[in-house]
């Protein structure tokens, strides 16, 4: 597909694949036949300054990059990459990735699109039943032999007609609002911006929202304007009843006022599936019965992963092309 | 309100109440300015031929019991109680109490209609969410603090686009079914006979059903054709992908086959808030990564107590005015 465009048509354009040693190199079987890989941790193991200097050596002409995961990817990694012109991330979140030098640099970002959204959406539901109904506390109870013993059960928390305020209204949040309607809660949202063709009841900040909703969801991206949003103030709007789901990053969230919360009982009850220092989650959680912990895992389906992986290719085959990337980054 | 029918206007009509000791006396309050009161657990203690013997002497001519939970209602019970011509259930399903017998001599039943609809269906879509998608597994996982040795979770299963086959397509299973239409699921139903208001594909018989279906989710009632429907030949057709939720009641299942089924990996995963033997559960489910387990709390939400309990007064009230019951249990 690329010859057209390759300077040396006879030979297959560079890929350089970023990704920490954990995650796997599942792409390469799908991309070896059409690229040249350069994979500094196949190639020169695990220790970053090798890496570096592997990429220094190998990626001076590459013009793309495939970010595998949230890989975190630095100014120092793109310094060894001159002729670098796209980064195309299988993730959907890209905090991960030093936006502005990409930007300084005019290094367009291609992220997954709508890939996840659907699991993740399911994965914000499935949070959110599970702290109120409490499903982890239940099969914890059952597990520990404790039902023949103390017969009658906590009491959950009934869904339908609960206040829930989606943080974040794009195309997750779309679905998760699609869902919880169908259980009957009341939908209400705060995003950079009212959307024009929404009818739920629009928040122009997280505070207000807090103060209305019986639950937040959070599911936007992570920028400077998003960081610790979910602070003391906006906790304390929630309320003691008020349970708090993030899906997004943990970083949106004071995870240390958020502990504290908890731990006091100044909120009703959080399901996290990120944390501000994954794969560290405060100690303070493990013993609290209205949380639910999850690592990271929103978007882990095969399903995800597939669809990832075939608009991570369209991206490349876009890029390489000279046509629009099918899922660019828009710069704020 | 019901004086004008009582025999001695004076007095307040008698009202039995049958519980298991462990069922408390929640509703008392609320009863006793209307009713008196006759509960041989408060009077008589928990020893079953005292609490007999206190209904021979006391309940002769009660003609109302109300049975607070699945507190099993015998023939030996309703032989104490000859004026008897209602009984009131604070349960959906009814068995747990002798209905042949009530048949027999005439006693009209009412159960609680669909008081508890909307918390059960939310508890089987909690339940299927948590085995796809493995949320108390999850739960565990980061609780036993073992996300940063092992990095990556194993994965789940996509919601959307799964055929799910609804085994009783009443106020239940119709919830179930709104609300996963609304994360792309597939439904399909199997109920003693086609629904013409229905669009859903009807099955008339289970094993179709499940070698139709990616998961199978019982909220039918349980009487002696449901009586263990899901059976080797039925867990067999469903397959080794396949996924059993159940929020029925546990003889629904010949539970000794699906536990095999389940430990021999012959079935994918199972979500049971019932069981045959409650509170015992059978302990080879331990173990398992793909089960979730819960303590027969799919009803357990304030808001659905307060509905019970509402239901139910309503319920007495209309058989002692002479009016009809306002949720009768139809003989089949």
């Amino acid at each position: 597909m690329a010859e057209n465009v390759d300077e040396h048509p006879q030979r297959k354009p560079l890929l350089v694949i970023h990704r920490i040693p954990s995650f796997s190199s599942l792409f390469h079987h799908r991309l070896a036949p059409t690229f040249s890989l350069i994979d500094p941790i196949t190639s020169a193991g695990a220790d970053r300054s090798a890496a570096l200097a592997f990429l220094r050596l190998h990626g001076g002409s590459a013009r793309a990059l495939l970010c595998v995961g949230p890989s975190p990817l630095k100014k120092d990694t793109l310094d060894c990459l001159p002729s670098l012109e796209c980064i195309v991330t299988s993730c959907v979140g890209v905090d991960h990735i030093d936006l502005s030098e990409c930007h300084r640099r005019g290094i367009s970002v291609a992220n997954v699109g709508d890939a996840f959204s659907d699991d993740v959406a399911d994965c914000a539901v499935g949070l959110l039943l599970d702290v109120l109904r409490k499903v982890s506390a239940a099969d914890r109870f059952v597990r520990a032999k404790s039902w023949p013993e103390q017969p009658v059960f906590p009491l959950g928390s009934r869904i339908g007609g609960k206040r829930v305020g989606i943080v974040g209204l794009g195309s997750i949040g779309s679905l998760i609002a699609k869902r919880l309607t169908s259980f009957g809660c009341i939908i209400a949202y705060n995003s950079r911006q009212k959307k024009p063709s929404v009818s739920f009841p629009y928040y122009d900040n997280i505070h207000d929202l807090a103060l209305n909703s019986d639950i937040l969801i959070l599911c936007c991206s992570l920028n400077d304007q998003t960081h610790h949003m979910i602070n003391k103030d906006v906790l304390t709007a929630l309320g003691k009843k008020g349970v708090v789901i993030n899906v997004g990053r943990g970083s949106l969230i004071d995870e240390k006022e958020l502990v504290r919360f908890l731990v006091e009982g100044k909120i009703g009850g959080a399901g996290l599936d990120v944390f501000e220092n994954e794969p560290n989650v405060p100690k303070e959680l493990f013993g609290l019965e209205n949380v639910v912990l999850s690592p990271h895992q929103a978007v882990i389906t095969p399903d995800s992963f597939k669809a990832a992986e075939d608009i991570s290719v369209a991206n490349l085959e876009a890029f390489f092309s000279n046509m629009p990337l099918v899922s660019p980054v828009i710069w704020e």
